[in-house]
């Protein structure tokens, strides 16, 4: 259902001749309102792709009427030329639509440093225009598929603005999304990119609060292989077709579900991983410190790859602790892997030959026993699978 | 000639059969005076193993008579009953020697979490206490080998005190290490352990301003795969049986030569490893920027991929670059990779086909244009190889 689940939007998705196999390659989405509000996360990483600078610069007033997106080129770290470019897709979508410039945001992924093919890209946008539909959502998914195997959608629903419970029909409101990638994972195809919609009405700011609040526990805490895009963007787009102004708690619920549906999906299709890992950090002292452990562990190419092995490795994840300024005693950490602990006050506990790690999905568990806060990374193992994909030449 | 190149010194290597292989496994290094100085450096993990955390403690007062090294195990994250192992190994070694436990530094390599058998490491002390000869170098630098494919040793001389042109001969001093390991890079078996010895005169304090210098640009400044050890230690021994005190200067520079040369064989030696890479970061504000930057594009997978797969994928360097916090423009980044500019101004420069990646050797050269200061890391790719290796099951 993806992002034509919700009242008020169009999308569609088409070939542009941008990737050399004629897959689909080029997306439109479209809010036909009454209402434009919006919101957007962007990559940290400060060298940022042309479009993420148009995209950045347009949402500023809480309002997009539309966005363009496309694969087979990043449009990243291309100079003067690629901003150009940048506003010339934003440009020939505002006058397919009869919108202006400044309501369109754009998103691209692809290979780095390559000007994009402007012609195609152009003449790509008008037969995308002329597409759009209310059962787009599905083609414009495809899309922007890079290497990813299967495209990713999720949707949430909501009740009406009475407290009654759920009518999960009738006059409530709908959030429904799409989303490429994980992380970097690709031969050069950077980017996560997702665009999630609503016909709930909901103002601009909280949009942003929403959204911000979503992303930071779901997308934030997806870590493929610990490479952060130049063109990651999330964006939330609100028709108000609905007529429901929703209980902020349950909207904030249905983009948090929304959210994490993707994120998990991006994680599932990472590229090369054969399994999917947890990790679940207990007990610190703060949410930070429980993020900041949990990535470390998560970035460990050795863990990763002993993971990948099916050997139940815990001193690694004791090594990767260690360099973390989290507060922790080596003596007293425990660590869990697949629901054996393995680690017990910093020394061997169960023997690890009790862990089954035969299966695709992996749970590792650690303790710091230093507080209540807790946080969950999610990512995937080191494959040799994964340094083919990435090392094949990029051209 | 390894730590047996400088006068004063003996040492030994013995198969104690801690390893299941009957490779030699056990060695030793003594300083038979008449000076006693010592200085050391070890991991910064939080984690530490036993031998770690009693060499710490005996090197507060400045001395050394012995250094007893185990391959085989890493006696790390073994709890109370490893610490009394550590102990035990001193106690051993100070009692073949007839010195004090406290002047007996422990340094053990292999797998996490697995007690020492304590049996076969005290027995081979005796035996390698028994062996100890002043050519016994070369055998202790094999026998604490891991997955070390060659055993690792470096000299460098000095002259006397007078400050006319090196003797290269005669009355002046040497400076002589082995090294074992690459960081973490084997299965399990982590760490990297360095012994370096002197002949020369050179108080305690200056040993360790000496020491610290040279590890701060070289071992320091090697990140094979961003894995850090509980294990690594850096030791430098003095016995002053030269009688030379030497220029504090040159000195520093054969201490830093001796350790650039072990780094580098290091690195050489990176399990699974095809390319040996240099990433040179100059035009920085600070060395620490210049540190961080490069830093972060040798722990880069995706460009580490890249780089195996021979590809001068440079939107992987500035995709790096820009998740840090150092002070540049993306717009006025540019990037060399084996010479040729293939980034000019944060866009593409030289044609990437230009770039000649079919040697082991590989230079990638940033300038971040923001001030004088630079610094190295050195890496090396990321391959099947190292999965497949780091991946077998540990046990």
């Amino acid at each position: 259902m993806s992002v034509t689940a919700a009242r008020g939007f169009t999308a569609s998705g088409v070939s542009a001749g941008i990737k050399d196999s004629g897959a689909p390659d080029l997306a439109l989405v479209v809010n036909r309102g009454p209402s434009y509000a919006a919101a957007a996360v962007f990559t940290s990483n400060r060298v940022q792709a042309a479009p993420v600078r148009w995209s950045r610069r347009v949402i500023g007033d809480g309002a997009l009427a539309a966005v363009v997106l496309n694969s087979g080129g990043a449009n990243a770290c291309t100079g003067p030329a690629g901003e150009d470019d940048a506003r010339a897709m934003a440009e020939r979508t505002a006058r397919a639509l009869r919108v202006e410039a400044e309501q369109v945001a754009v998103c691209s992924t692809g290979l780095i440093g390559v000007p994009l093919p402007m012609d195609r890209v152009t003449a790509g946008i008008d037969a995308a225009a002329a597409e759009l539909s209310e059962d787009g959502g599905e083609a414009a998914a495809i899309a922007i598929k890079t290497t990813d195997s299967v495209h990713k959608t999720a949707v949430a629903s909501g009740s009406g603005p009475d407290s009654g419970p759920r009518s999960g029909s009738g006059p409530g409101w709908t959030v429904g999304g799409m989303a490429k990638g994980a992380g970097m994972l690709a031969p050069g195809l950077a980017t996560m990119l997702v665009v999630l919609t609503t016909d709930a009405d909901v103002s601009a700011p909280t949009l942003d609060s929403t959204l911000r609040q979503a992303v930071r526990t779901t997308f934030d805490r997806v870590d493929s292989d610990g490479c952060m895009s130049t063109n990651d963007t999330v964006l939330l787009l609100a028709s108000g077709a609905s007529g429901v102004r929703p209980d902020p708690a349950e909207f904030a619920e249905a983009v948090h579900g929304v959210c994490l549906d993707l994120a998990l999906r991006l994680v599932a299709d990472a590229e090369g991983a054969s399994k999917e890992i947890e990790v679940r950090v207990v007990g610190a002292a703060s949410e930070q410190d429980a993020v900041t452990v949990g990535r470390s562990i998560a970035r460990n190419n050795l863990l990763k790859c002993a993971l990948h092995g099916e050997d139940p490795n815990w001193g690694r994840v004791l090594s990767a602790i260690g360099t973390t300024s989290a507060v922790f005693d080596p003596d007293r950490l425990d660590v869990s892997i697949n629901g054996v602990q393995v680690c017990r006050d910093g020394a061997a506990g169960e023997p690890r030959d009790k862990v089954d790690l035969s299966g695709r999905a992996v749970t590792v568990t650690v303790d710091l026993r230093s507080g209540d806060a807790s946080a969950t990374i999610w990512t995937n193992d080191l494959t040799a699978a994964y340094v083919r994909e990435n090392s094949a030449y990029s051209s």
